[in-house]
This record gives C-alpha cells, structure tokens and sequence, in this order.
C-alpha cells in the first residue's frame, strides 16, 4: 500500500512561504556546566522557508531535526544552548532539501543560586533565550543568547518631587534649618514596583557569550536585584539599596548597554544588542517601557555619533 | 431527512455529571444606567448538571439561552449584569429539563472616570465578575457581584526597618538628637507594588449591590488607588498616601471586611462574602496573597468568635 | 540594633485569615525514578490560615519551609512529589506557630517517552498536579495528585448526522444500496479537537498512586492519544483510531470514572476524585467541557444510587 | 514650590532610545458605523523614539495623547480606528517635542453578527488590529488594520492517506469495485482543528481598508468558517464543507494573498501584507503555522519573480 505525497505535490503558480513550521513544543533537557547541571523546559520554534512550487512543509521532519539535535547537543559534558541551536538551523536545513533558509528559537525558565544580602543561600528564577538563523550557501549560523531578569526599579522623579514636598511640610510644621538638613542626607520613598528586563546578543563570527554573565549585568543596572527570602535587614538593605540608586526605564535600558561596551571591548562591532526594560508601575495599572536595538559598533562610535544620526 | 439525536441516548448504566456546559463565550453588551451607558465585553460559562442516564447535554441550547437572556435583560433602559445571570440561570434549567442544577459565571473588564489627585479626569480600569447558581424548585437564584480593582500596598515591615536602619546610620554620621526626631515624622522608604484584590458578595434573598460600591471599599482599603495619568504633584501625593497607610495583604482583606460590615449593616447575615488581595512583590520575585471567605454573619459575631472558633 | 516584628505585633479586634501565603514561586527539581530522571520546574503555592489576634504571617518561612522540603524530600534515590508536599504541609504548620491549617499546591510540565503508533520514540508532554492540606492535630495530611493530558476528542454527534447527510446525498446520486451499505463499515468525518483532560485523586489513608497510571487512564478514554511526531502511516492510524472511538466530553468524564473503579478496586471509598475534560471545539470559537467530583465510594454505589440521589 | 523636572535633565553623553512609551493601558470605545455601533475594548500601547540627551519621557503625556485623540477621533459619527491611530501617531510627536518617530499599536475583540448554516443569527468573535507610524516631517503616517479570525482547518495529507488506508481494508474485507469507488465519492475522515489566521496591511497613501472585508478574506480561505451555535444539519454542513476544502497552513496563507491581489486589484503596490495561519493541531501537542510577508508589488510579479528571486 504506497501512501500519497500530498505536501510533495507541485504548485506551477504560487507564492513562496516566507516562514513555515513548528511552535510551542516543550522539551526538557539537563546541560552538564562544570560543577551544576542545569535543567531546562525549552519551548521551542522551528521554521523554514518554502518554495512558490512546493506545496507543504514536512511536518514530522520539524520534529525529528528537534529531538536528532537535543540528542547530539545535550547530555554530553559540555552541553550548551549554542551548540543546539545551531544544530538545529543547520538540520533543518538539511533536512528539507527545498528550503533556503531555516530558523530556531527556544525559551526556558533558568535558576541561579545566589547569596542573599542577609547572607541565605536562594535560588533565583530568570527566563533564558537562545535561537539560530542561517541560509543556505551561509556558512555558519547567527546565533543568539538572551536572558529576562526581573527585579526592583525605583522611580528617580517621584523620590524628588516626594523629597521637595516633605521639606515644604516640615518647614510649614516648624522644623529648623538642621532638620531640613536630613532630608538631603536619605532616601525619601518614591514608587517602586517590578521591572522586567530583557538582553539579548545575536552575532556571527566565532565568540563565546555567557547568560549568567548577561544577567549579572542586567541585575546591577536595575535599582536593585530582588531575592526569594529576605529576613527584616535584608528586606531593609534592598529597599535602601534601590532608594539609593533610582532608575527609569531609560536609565536602566543605557547603562546595560554603558556595561556591556565597557565590560566586553572584546565584542566584535557586527554584535546585534537588544535591550528592553518594563516597569509594572506601582502608581498605574498600565506598564512603562524602554527599548533600544543596535549594534556594538554603531553604540561605540559614541554619543556624538548618536545626536548626529539622530538629527536626521 | 431524520436526523439522529446522540446526545438524547439513554444508559442504563452510568454515571451523573457535576457540571456540564460551554467555556469562554464572549460577548460585547451595552448596559443602560442613569446618565452613562456601560460597555462590556463579557467572558461567558455557563453549565448544567446531567443526569446519569442522559448521555449527553445539548450543547447549541447553551449558547442559544445566554442570546435570549442578552436580548430581554440588556439594552434596555434598567439593564443590569445581575438581571441578565440571573435569566441564564433560570433559562437553563427551562431547557435543559434534564437538568436540576444551572450554573453562570461572567467576567469583564470594567471602567470608570475618576478624578485625579491632581483633579485630572481619568479612566480607570477594573474588572466585574457576576454569576447566578439556581437548583430545580429553589425559588430564586443565588446570584454573585465581584469586583477586582488594583491598586498600591506599600510594607509595613519594611518601612519599620528601614526607619531603624536609617536611625542607626545618621546616629553613626553624628546627627543631633533633635536631626533624629525627623525620621519620626516623615514616612520612610519601603517597597511598593501592584496590588490586586478581589471582593465578592454573594446572596439568595432580595437585596442589591452596586459594584461601584465594591470598587470604592477596595479601593479606600489599599495603601492608595492608583491614576492612568499623574503629573509630579499627583504622583507625590499618591506615594505619600500609600506610605503614610503601609498594608501588608492581611491588612487589605482584614479592613476591606470591617468596611464592608460598618457601612453595610443592612446586608442579611447570610451573604457569602469572599476578598483575596494579592501583592506583585517589589523584593520578590513571587506573589504574596491573603484571603477570607465567610458569611456576614460570622463576621458579625466578632472578633471573639472569631479567636474562639480559631482555637479549636 | 534590634528590628521591630511588625508581623508579629497583636490585634486586640479582628478577623481570622482563611489563607495567607507565597503564590508562584518557582523551583527546578530532579526526581530519581528507577531507571530515570525526571525533571520538573515547579511552580508552587503555600499558605496557612492566620488566627485574629496575629497581625501577619512571616513571608519568609514559606520561602523557606519549601527550600527545607526539597532538600529532605527530592534528590534522593527514592524522592517523590507526595513526599515533598507532606513534609511541606507538615513543615508550614510547625514554622507557623499561630496557624491551625497548612496547604500547598504544585503543577510542573511532566514529559514521557511513549512509542508512535509507527514505533517512534517520542517524548510527550503532560502536566502533573500535587497538592497536601493539613489540620494541626490531623496527623497525617491529606494528599492529592493528579494529571492533565491533552488528545483528540471526535464527536460523535457530528459523525452519525453526516453518516446520514453522505447517504442521501449518494442514494440522490443514484448510489445502488450495496454501496450505501460502504456507509456503514467506515467511519465517515466529524468534528476533532484537541480536547485537555484532568484526572485528580485526593485520599488521607495510606495509598500510592502512580502519576503515570492516571496519565494512561485518560489517555486510553480519550478518541485517541496525540503524537509529537506521526509519519503518514501513524498519522491515518490516529486519525481512523479517534473516528472509531468517537467521545463526548461527557463519554470521556464518565468513562475515566470507568476505568479508574475497575482498574483499581483496592483505592478506599473516601478518595476524592474529579475528572474535567475540555474540548477545544474546532467548530466552534468557544470550548465544551464536562466535570464529575465525587467519592469513589459514592460512585461504587453504581448507578442506581446516582439515580436516585440525582432525582432529589 | 516648585517641583524638579527630573526626566527633562540632559545627559551629556549617552544612548538614543529606539522606543519609550506606555504599555498595556485599556479604554473602552464605540465607533458609530452607518446602522451599527461597535463597542472595542482596545488595548494601547503607544511610544516614541528619544535623543542621547534626554534622560526620560514624559510618561504622563503618552496617556494626556490616547485621552485626547479618543475624544477627537470616536464617537463621532464617522469615527474609525485608522482616524484614532493616525491622530495618535501625529500628538505623540507634537507633545513629545524632542522626538523624532512615533508609533501606536491597538488590539481589540471584535464582533460580527453572521447567518449560520442553518440560517440562525449568531454573533461571531474576531480580534481587530490597528496601528501608526511617523518620523517627524514624514507628512502622512503609514497606516495599519489587521485582523485575527479563527475558523476549522482541515488536513489535505492525512486525508488521502486516510483514503487509501479504507480502500485496502474494505478490499480485504471483500468490497466490490463498485463499492470501493465509494471512497472516491465521499470525503473520508481526517484531522481537522482551531486555526487562527491574521491578515494585516499596512500602506502610506491615501487608501482604504474594512476589516470587515479583511475577515471575510481569511474566512473564506479556511476550510470552514466556526460558528457559536450549529443545530444538526448546520453542524454536519460545517464538517462537510470543510472536509470538501482541507487546507494545509500553507494553503491558507496563500489562498489569501491571491484573494487579496484578485478582489483589490485597486491597492498600491507598496502596500505591506502579512498573513499568519496557526493550526491547533488536534494530532499533535504542538501548533503548526506559516507565514509570509511582502509588499502587494512583490506578490504582483508572479509566481515566476517568486521562483527566481528564491533560488538565490
């Protein structure tokens, strides 16, 4: 009984299919890191493109690239996102002999262990992001890392305006010129609230880039990183810590980036950086949010470079 | 033509079925109140109970009875969410004979205008919830109002610690006594957040609950309401408010039903009442949440009750 | 310096909390099953009652009562989710001094190799629920597990009505009635869908329940499992396997119930069950769903009791 | 006392930012349309870019921009989606005096009353999509309607293989020739599922679009368009409409855009489209979906551009 190739069959006037594919298959997988391995629930995206004459995507084919990579890619001892999403575009490639161009993207929550300010072990959740593009005739892939960390921002105008009006208070209340001293030696309370932020690089040519380094440097940009268990002079020293170093979701989203150019100046110019930054407001049901999407070179021809572009 | 009718089969051997029905059906209404209409797209389930030797509800009579019950109890001058479930209610009883149980839950999201602290006009975003319950020759249906609002809840612990931290520090620095007193008369920084909280009444005699009430009591019991716009004097005076009423979830659902029982004595002991309040933690990268269901009567018998009822 | 306890300070007039505790906290974990690793992310619910007099529970022994359980209870040749939930429920009850009641819940993505229907390996993905509550003074906690698989639902009221439709069409055509009679010796289109289905069993006795078994249990009362990856061959197998076993969502609660009373005759009469399954319509842009929570000993009371207890 | 203006601060040497804005905020409108009025929900996000030298948006003005354009642009008698977004794009400029682009995204549920099958007036749910564009001094902003429909595909592939599978086990089971051309006269089962196809077209000249028509567009290229309720009959026509027309995603997304280029051979060819088709797979846990974006000019050239432009 021969079955009928109905994906196979030809189309003599079409349109090409700019992507076609899989979304949303979980898989677990465990990367074995030098001394902890890391578990991971990747949900993942696979996609081709597709001739104006070739009717379908093999479907299954999706599927057996995925589960043919993880294989090859994860368990081993030197396990890595990278080396899977790469093997992935490239079979994908591989296997659908028609497409030109292949794709992969993967998600999954991610956990740190970290020391807390009162000195607990706890272990923190983040999001980590991977993906792989290529092209026929390309050579190697482009491949991505990106991490999401959420933690404390601190509104920088509210702690001023919240600091000129108690001293307007105090002063009508009788205070003395001392005592109004004070209020320029602390923190006076601002809305706080939780922030989401997103980096991500996508390069080329032959680098090496680590997500916890990546989150690292988005925790120490935002007012502060938030902690699982804070006993009361921990949960102290972090709301201190973040009134300390108010944050709009602009200054966080540039001095990631200060952070990256300044920590990386090995980074190749041609390294796509992605920057988003969301505050859930705490004085607002809506969010606020910032972006910027460049490359290490344009950033690091500096602020002059930047006015100057952005004039036009 | 005849066609079969499967669901109506008879078993002779089976099992009953808790609840069966439709999920999820949505549906734009306009309600009619005096001086404004109301737009409100609903989120609609609605359910019977089934019998164990029926096989199968029929599934189209659902939907057909929450379009009939939309046309006769919305749109018109008095309209209103409890008229409109309570008719699904006893609609599907009507017709689904089979039946001795009838079950409806909508949700929406809702508006209303405000003003700002800044006395800015401004729509603010919540969300209404209503549903009906009736069994086969109960009489009335029971029916439900809710309201979830969010808002503002900034820590009381915290603050408490901070203040004692930032006492110790200016001490250090060599302020004067009369510099310290300061930190006793201003609020000091603690971590803020998006709150949520939910309250719902639900009562089988003839009584009336306005949801604008509900909001009102939610929204007084918060650290502080929050605004869609907010200029620098308005987001000062929000954060101040919110710091000078510090509330941890327990505090929210407690005053929430100590509002409720003081300025709705009116209220029969035997309406359910149910308040969740759920903080987005600033410190944290989980949900601290706190909820009471009770009567109103248990409630009234006081806090003595309450402690002799806990104990055992 | 000495902090001041907030949460701790007493309330001479107030309301018992029903629920006060930690939502969504997230936690990887690796179970060692004979003959494999399974590997879950966790995301976790905690929370004890809080008596009148107690102004606040400490937020932060939640967080910690879990870190201690999975400690004790996971990683270990013999780890298990019941274990973790148990010492979990019981570990809450002793961190909370003030409180009389302990609950958690928890639902992690669960994965299992199966064989294809054209004897691929492939991994499926399901959810899997744990859950204990506890009393002081209960002894040992109430515990619950349960699963969600998602499959195909055919329906069978669709089936039998274009059975009907196909046939008049082809006697209009001039079809002769030995070809009419093709009608009835293959299954003819209908309506599928993925359709999720939740299996849950809670007891208090001394009883093992497999998470595993209960995911067979649903999957072999669906129309048909689903596959990650079907090649032509599987693909049809599904596709005429669904269409030969065609199921309401009500055929599916009951026949669950079926197999759980005659597949498991030593499980006490008090174990609590509730079985909900949800089809994701494909002709229609809302879902159907049906539930059955009961006893199994109410349910062993076969259908006579269900009659009767129905007709009241 | 006058407040500071933090966010108005200069920065003497920093980061363009691609986009800030405000994220998420709802408001209800109703768009009165010749014999209807069209009650949305939107959804809001609106931004703006902003230069190295300016430290902050002013958060508050994006909100002040949504107030005013709503009250300029709906309720009117002629209001329109395109009116509010095209009045949104041009304030967010004119408020936010040191931008240079600007841009606003909405998303709605939207609803259309339809006669189904068996000829029932019904209400139908879709997502409307509308959106803007400007750089300073661009004139005209660049447009964008879209819209989300689901409806039942069905899969060609498992259809025939399906086919043949039936053909040999009746010849086994010993059919007739003339029975066996049963098979060729009749649709025979397959997979069929929820499909969620979007349709988008975004232009900078002077044209119009209905998304009315849009819907209808990517309904009528499904394999059926679902509808709330369906008696017998109508439910057995769905069924067999949609088993007369399987449709691959890929088919989907192609059938529309010829669709688009045959019904509107009116639209400039610098009008931008994107169709995206996601099947629900009811054989597998994953979704498949395809996808293809180009200018209506590009689509114009033929399928022998097509073929031409994608071997290299």
């Amino acid at each position: 009984m021969e079955l009928p190739d109905i994906q196979g069959g030809s189309l003599h006037q079409s349109y090409r299919i700019t992507r076609v594919g899989v979304r949303g298959l979980k898989r677990p997988v465990v990367i074995h890191r030098p001394g902890k391995d890391v578990l991971l629930v990747l949900v993942i995206d696979v996609m081709v493109n597709l001739p104006a004459e070739q009717r379908g995507s093999h479907m299954s084919r999706h599927v057996e690239v995925i589960n043919r990579s993880i294989d090859a890619a994860i368990g081993k001892d030197h396990g890595s996102l990278e080396d899977l999403v790469r093997r992935i575009a490239l079979d994908l490639l591989e296997s659908h002999g028609y497409a030109t161009y292949a794709e992969v993207q993967v998600k999954a929550d991610y956990f740190r262990e970290k020391i807390s300010p009162d000195q607990r072990k706890v272990v923190e959740n983040y999001v980590i992001l991977s993906g792989a593009r290529t092209s026929r005739g390309q050579g190697s892939p482009s491949l991505m890392i990106g991490v999401e960390a959420s933690g404390m921002s601190a509104c920088p105008c509210a702690m001023e305006t919240v600091r000129t009006v108690l001293a307007d208070d105090l002063r009508r209340s009788g205070a003395t010129a001392e005592q109004l001293e004070v209020l320029n030696m602390i923190p006076v309370p601002t809305h706080n609230q939780k922030n989401r932020t997103t980096l991500s690089l996508e390069w080329t040519s032959e680098m090496k880039v680590d997500a916890d380094e990546l989150i690292d440097i988005v925790e120490r940009n935002l007012s502060s990183p938030t902690y699982e268990i804070l006993k009361r002079a921990g949960e102290a020293s972090v709301v201190l810590d973040a009134h300390r170093k108010p944050q709009f979701v602009e200054d966080i989203v540039r001095d990631i980036i200060d952070d990256v150019l300044s920590t990386h100046p090995e980074l190749p110019d041609d390294v796509q950086i992605k920057v988003c930054s969301v505050s859930e407001e705490s004085i607002h049901k809506h969010d606020a949010f910032a972006e910027r999407t460049s490359t290490l070179g344009e950033l690091r021809e500096g602020s002059r470079h930047e006015k100057e572009t952005f004039i036009h």
